[in-house]
């Protein structure tokens, strides 16, 4: 049997897919309910059926059961808090060369997203330490991760990266923070020989203030670079990029220890 | 003892550092000599140093050892050849969901710059298979991905995708390819359902007969995106964009099976 | 007396400013009052008066006294239809060396913006000729016209110009229409030696299809260009981008009769 | 006789166009000769014929006499010196409120592109003064102004705007200088009511601090937007935007009297 015939199993997190506009992220259990305003489908229908299956609402409407999959779950927290922008997430661990295997340090933790991108880049032997200060923010991202089965690859500390960086040789440092440049000295340190940090941050004097920092500590391969995405809208005669966009989201700057 | 200071072994590929402008990477062994312009370095001496010793040459540059990573050998590979920019790889990798564990297909292999950051991201259960028609392009990209350690993680096929596609229930599929709309049907029966299909091309042409293939198919979340990279020049008081800058690497499509 | 204290006049156009976000242009005349919801003005109390001077509605508001230039004629009738953008009008009538004693010919005519920057350009001298097919574009963009005092240096024509041109030997040909191509042999024939036209379309398909032609026509120095207008927040130590912005208005392709 | 068939007279600039890469500006005189790299032309020959014509150079290449027009001269001045780019001249302009009549004040003169831009603008009845202080460049400018038959409608001052602005009730004042964040007081006092400012600058650090004394000077409307241009290849099938743009020019900041 392949994959497109994969059963469902309890427990799972299935896309119920209604079309480009909505689809929702259930988790299948028997005598479960899912209510929508398209009405009610009752999840026990699905264990056992395979991938792909076409499940009726109570008010007609036909859903289909797809693999509820990384970029879903990614999708979902982003509309309920904001998040690092995809692009500019993948290009951060890019830059910070971050890889399976890869010990790396963020701070902040946020609404765990950009750590949910880098944990499931180190697995299955790295690891993601993450720092944050703000108690309930910790709370929600470590929901959010822990629903996407990472917590293995991740250790959450509810710390001030200000006071100090505990940690030793490490691959790369990610920083979405307010003020980088306050601890661009205290990152190095952290950092092994050859070594990557990477710093996002919405503002030019904050890059400014955390290159000339970087340059000041010794940093080499110092870039910044900003990532603009257009979309397009493609029809046969018709393609131009959309009328309105994200004209702006962030720096990215990265640098090296050597 | 920590990962800064971590020592340098027989065979290992070792980053010579001289300037932001000039850096090589060596393949250390004893009785082994690296001549440059600067002069030359007798690589047997760095066996058993720890990362960061600095070594010098017989004309006096001062060269520093550091562990050339990843993106080191990237940027090696595209001094050599054109390769897809790592601003586009890494988003491309992300819209096809690549991930540890994840079966991917890439066509075609080209230097095989972006085969190697698949693998890198799909180890140690997953693979990339990659196919690619021209003898001599394979035969290069094999001695790239040898190098970089990551062939475990990869099948390379001497095929041509139009020819249909051996593998099925694929995770992902990633085209890089003078006419992908030619296989976009074929692409849809070897993924499973939620699998993920990423295309990139320069032209707008292309990927208006691709997008219009992929609805006729039954794709469905369709994306066209263009990543604009602008790089910085970041000096306290006198910071702006840098005056030449590259315009235009091409899009990227993604869909995903239903 | 200065400029800074010109008096107003009765009959003319003054731009009532409240602050950033709301200002209106009325025309001036005693006896007349405005209404907004900050109240009511006696427009009659301005006559006489220096610009600059500040006056009180009926509600208390305080409203500010300017003469009423081209910009905020422009902006209003932006708000009411759609127009070219201005950063899209600056650059094509550059492109189409559209200058004092130019002879022009527009199509079409449409809101009458683009056709009163063009004429403002022209004049003392020169004449814009302007072609529309729907005439109820054509009444509303009298209306425009004649309230700028601009219809000195323009001739309104209810015309197809696929048609044909009457026109001959004309400096500029300035096309705002769904299919340029078409006109594209009839507009050569119209222009003088040397003579410019230019061409704006929103889509790729559109631009595709003319620079075709014109290729085909014999124009040479065939340039095709996209403005994108970044709107920036400046404030000190928080200078960024705007977030959301307008990310396409359309294409500007030039070319010139050899 | 229409303006196809106008023709050459002694005295006048013509354009000598060979292909898209090569032309040049001449002044057509009896007994004159233009020497090229690809042979002599008797300019004299031209004198009486039509434009259109073709003349054959002694080593047997043909070039056809156009009239040289304005953009054609902006170009020659391009080339030799750095000029701000069209299409920030073109929305300077524009967002200064400068048409036909207005009083402008710009500084400096540098090349004398953008003055000669303005004052095409302004004529017959308006005026560009312009303020520069290095007497070289005055000169040089003074030579590409001459030629461009402007100066009627031009005012050179040698001085420095810190020291003050002589003119009164100015319709609109254009910066183009390093630090324009020094004179913003005197320019406030020196336009009218309504007046407008439009400032170019490279750098982020210039337009913070221009725009922050703007806001304490009282200007209103203040606005900072960057144009950026992207130029496409234009091809049925093959279109795509270039690889390599100027990716910076710099950014234009309005405001307004009020």
């Amino acid at each position: 049997m392949d994959g497109s015939t994969r059963l469902i199993e309890s427990g799972e997190d299935v896309l119920l897919y209604m079309n480009e506009r909505k689809s929702w992220i259930v988790k299948v259990e028997p005598e479960k309910k899912f209510h929508s305003h398209k009405g009610i489908v009752d999840l026990g229908e699905l264990v056992g059926k395979p991938y792909g299956y076409e499940v009726k609402t109570t008010l007609g409407a036909t859903l289909k059961a797809m693999p509820a999959d990384y970029l879903d779950h990614l999708e979902r927290i982003a509309r309920r808090t904001q998040v690092i922008y995809p692009k500019d997430m993948a290009y951060i661990a890019l830059m910070g060369n971050v890889r399976s295997g890869s010990i790396v340090l963020e701070c902040g933790t946020g609404s765990g997203a950009l750590t949910s991108y880098l944990a499931g880049l180190v697995r299955p032997n790295g690891k993601v330490i993450t720092y944050e200060i703000r108690e309930e923010f910790q709370a929600n991202a470590r929901k959010n991760l822990e629903r996407l089965g990472l917590m293995d690859s991740i250790e959450m500390k509810l710390k001030d990266i200000t006071g100090g960086i505990d940690e030793k040789s490490l691959d790369a440092v990610v920083l979405d923070m307010a003020t980088p440049w306050l601890v661009i000295g205290t990152v190095y340190d952290a950092l092994r020989t050859g070594g990557r940090v990477v710093s996002f941050s919405p503002t030019i004097n904050q890059i400014e203030k955390t290159v000339d920092e970087m340059q000041k500590t010794g940093f080499v391969s110092i870039k910044t670079v900003e990532l603009i995405m257009r979309t397009y809208k493609v029809k046969v005669n018709e393609t131009r990029p959309d009328m309105i966009m994200v004209g702006h989201t962030g720096y990215i700057v990265s640098a090296r220890k050597c």
